[in-house]
């Protein structure tokens, strides 16, 4: 695959909901940073931070509106949505995606603003 | 010039504080959206958000960290960095920029978070 192939089968993967799968591929050392939250690293750390959240989603959709591609660098524009019962968040993200040479992904950066997030997450789970 | 050159030149003159002459390189029709903040339309809305921030700073620099191309979508990862006295804000920002065919840029849109932003400039403004 091509990074770009990697990152939108990485992303197809999470959204249809298989954390273990998406991050078969995933570097061991691979920087997973949520900016304005914080890091985890390897596919441990994406689990231990998205397993729970995704198991206790109805549905998720990364929007990808614009996406430009040069070596190992896969730069995107996105409206992640994630759904419980008839509730939505929509957040917009631009994330930075980095393949290693051996094809796995080794950094998953996304730029968003922390209370758009936070406020309509409190608003899903009231 | 290419999109990039045309969205690197920009940055360019932003940086140098010349805001009038980088409004030089933007679609009378530009959106410029600081996405958790608003948006502004075209060199005057550019010039009246930017023109004041700029001249009342002592340093403007953008730190291009990555940045990939694709026909006039031209995608980036930044550190922008306003210095005041001996004070700096240090903005992570992924950014989306087009250049329409007739090589002005027709949409500026910048994903950080808002709280990173305005606690830095509280700061500095103290």
């Amino acid at each position: 695959m091509t990074p770009e192939e990697t990152v939108d089968r990485f992303i197809e993967l999470l959204c249809s909901k298989q954390v273990d799968a998406a991050c078969e591929l995933v570097d061991d050392a691979c920087e997973y940073d949520n900016v304005p939250l914080g890091k985890q690293f390897g596919p441990e750390g994406i689990k231990a931070l998205l397993g729970p959240m995704v198991d206790g989603l109805d549905e998720v959709v990364f929007v990808i509106h614009r996406q430009a591609v040069v070596g190992n660098l896969v730069l995107n524009e996105r409206s992640d949505r994630f759904r419980l019962g008839d509730r939505w968040i929509d957040l917009p993200v631009a994330g930075v995606f980095e393949v290693g040479d051996d094809g796995r992904i080794v950094l998953w950066r996304d730029y968003f603003d922390a209370n758009t997030f936070n406020e309509q997450l409190a608003a899903l789970l009231a």
